[in-house]
């Protein structure tokens, strides 16, 4: 058990995203950037074609979209494969670490997504809030 | 059962961070964006005043700080509280629904944090295969 406690206190001495000059912060924004996180997430659903991609993550750009994935590529996080046909084809899928991350944040966004009628809510009281000063 | 089955399709109807139209991708953008998710893994820490976070959320500028801090309580995920001193002290802290979503977010950080050793070696290898061809 005391070896768990040291794993645990030496990741956090290593890396810490609330530092500003920590590598993790970097990655941090991959994953949960504009892009990044919606294509994870689209990823999480089954590997994709960059078109396929480009319909599931409604409103990217072709040049916004190909950028997220070499950024996820980089980071380990996308696996691309480019098939030996004509015309090639090439796939992206999640590795096995995208997925564990990918699964992360999509417990994430699904809470997100189901609690936004409290947060339109919330968003109501503050207006009011703020037409009656 | 047939019930939660039902409630959880209409969720899905009624919210989806991947159509571009959906009010719900702006507030997944207000917990993950740059600030917006640092400022809320601060708060996960305890209630604390403006300065404290300035300083947590290393490289945040005041102006960025304050649009954060306006976003997430206009969502209701954090509460200002003015205390009636002289000079006033406001705290802000995290409501409910606000911790709920916090404590998904630090599980995605501190995942991401405990893998960079292996987000830095696919880097590499990355890099090492661009440089290669």
């Amino acid at each position: 058990m005391s070896t768990t406690h040291e794993d645990t206190e030496e990741q956090n001495l290593a890396y810490n995203v609330f530092a500003r000059a920590c590598v993790s912060r970097g990655t941090l924004e991959h994953v949960t950037g504009r892009w990044g996180g919606l294509t994870l997430g689209a990823l999480h659903e089954g590997s994709m074609r960059f078109n396929e991609l480009r319909r599931r993550v409604d409103g990217v750009s072709e040049k916004m979209l190909s950028q997220t994935l070499h950024a996820l590529e980089r980071d380990g996080l996308v696996h691309r494969e480019a098939q030996p046909t004509n015309p090639p084809r090439v796939d992206y899928e999640l590795t096995p670490l995208g997925r564990e991350v990918a699964e992360r944040l999509m417990t994430l966004i699904q809470f997100v997504e189901g609690r936004m009628d409290d947060v339109l809510a919330a968003r109501e009281r503050y207006d009011a809030r703020r037409g009656a000063r």
